[in-house]
């Protein structure tokens, strides 16, 4: 299984740009978040479709010749907008199949944008068995949400344009569900001083216990933010990366990313779904503590929520 | 009356920025929000506060010693909060009038932040006069919402930032109300080729009415804006900067203005109060027309406003 190199993400890079957003990184004082150091934040659910995941799937499907049949994906809901997203500008046919978690806000991007839904399970991993057979069926391209090599030099993308727009940062937050946004920036930040603290909800610690036990294994998936980070394990491509390159792989509960939520609209006007809020709620519950000197960079990774679920 | 120069708006970059956050410009794909033009977007709904506002307001307290009876202030709500934010920084009392057409997004903003809130009269001239009899009763500095050098030399560090990180950009929308923001953008370009475009409610068109007439003048105040867009006329010193140099001041009907709000949550993920989105609304109405070849930024400047009120 081959693993993207910095070369596969500048590649990737050139090949999204002309598609995608360059999302800003924004320097505040923590104390609009209750916090009582500087942060840098990458705000990437300003990206289009409202989360990262167009990077990887306009990666995956600029990387290939895409069949007369299109594509098929399965999702919690983000990466199946963005493969409707990238599917609408390149002028192919979409399936995306969603459990019953999913919630409306991403359900209405995902036919927003013409592709044809499809509600299949309860979570994640029964909608991707569903698409695989789809697929096999169709001739369609299988646009996976997380464990292939291209979709995730295309999340890795958002750590090149964090190196250069914040070359100060000594450590980077992110969230972590299949693995595919930071599988991509470990393997950017791979062989730099940079360190990748991985953020998880305690209620789907999948690369927790990846990590603990040495390869991916399945994990309870539950909890408010199961819609984006909910698959029962980690991807074999992202655990190949992340075994050497994430530093630590921090919980968090409910409560706290409810919380953190709470703090991002209050104290940046942002709108930040479960997924989106959880690597700052490692810092704002004190899962996670800074060595003296860090400077903390954070990923919000997307915004597909209810506006309302955040005041 | 001194309108502030390109040096004033220089020192009053290097007063404020330990203060405040450098916001950040995005380049969009207009076809995300309807249009079929790039987009250049200032993102200053982001600043501190959830409005441009506490630019202006740390300059003018940053430019003088404050007296012992701290500052006083009448608002529509988001120079309020401001004024009130940049007291607890500076450790002044604040005293703040404001209308009760505030809402509560932004009073609660106003007392979470430590100043005292007063509630008079329907619309911001009325708390005007009130705080100005405060003042001059306690003694403490009045901080005006736009009529004063310092305030407006502040706002024109949004277009200092903006000509920095978008110098591409040829005519720039912005927003009107008493004419603060779009005053001290209009002193940074004046002698530029970037044109400076007026957008107004047609419920609250003081600078409309005021180049019409060629002096300031009393205006309709009213719609859906009228909370941060809505004194009844504008500033005597933003009106000098403004006769020279405002290229045009096009105004858009309140509809214009929700259906604006719900384009930038639905393309952008970004909550827009009604007078952030006003200015993006010119563009989206066809209210204002980009002429050939124009490379158009849109100031989006304000974010206090119930996030359920724009999806």
């Amino acid at each position: 299984m081959t693993t993207p190199s910095r070369a596969d993400i500048e590649a990737a890079a050139a090949r999204i740009a002309p598609h995608l957003r360059r999302t800003p990184v924004m320097r505040v004082h923590g104390r609009d978040l209750g916090l009582d150091l500087p942060l840098i934040l990458k705000l990437e659910l300003l990206q289009a479709t409202g989360s990262f995941k167009p990077r990887g799937a306009f990666n995956r499907m600029l990387s290939t010749t895409l069949p007369a049949a299109g594509v098929v994906t399965a999702s919690g809901g983000n990466h199946g907008a963005a493969v409707a997203y990238a599917a609408r500008a390149l002028g192919v046919r979409a399936e995306v199949f969603c459990p019953t978690i999913t919630p409306p806000a991403k359900t209405s991007r995902i036919e927003g944008y013409g592709a044809t839904l499809h509600r299949v399970g309860a979570v994640y991993d029964e909608a991707r068995e569903a698409s695989e057979a789809r697929a096999a069926e169709t001739g369609a391209l299988l646009v996976h949400a997380y464990d292939q090599a291209e979709v995730l030099a295309g999340q890795g993308t958002v750590a090149r344009e964090m190196e250069q727009d914040a070359p100060e940062a000594t450590h980077v937050l992110v969230a972590t569900g299949g693995g595919g946004l930071i599988g991509g920036i470990a393997a950017w930040f791979a062989g730099t001083p940079t360190q990748v603290i991985s953020v998880e909800p305690a209620a789907c610690p999948t690369l927790h216990d990846a990590l603990r036990a040495g390869r991916p294994v399945p994990s309870p998936v539950g909890g408010i933010a199961a819609d984006s980070l909910g698959p029962r394990q980690v991807g074999g491509v992202m655990f190949e990366v992340a075994k050497h390159h994430v530093a630590e792989a921090v919980l968090v509960s409910d409560e706290a990313i409810r919380d953190a939520q709470r703090r991002i609209w209050q104290g940046l006007r942002l709108v930040a779904e479960p997924g989106g809020a959880a690597a700052l709620a490692a810092l704002t519950s004190g899962a996670w503590t800074p060595p003296p000197g860090a400077r903390v960079a954070v990923v919000v990774c997307g915004a597909n929520t209810d506006p309302a679920s955040v005041a």
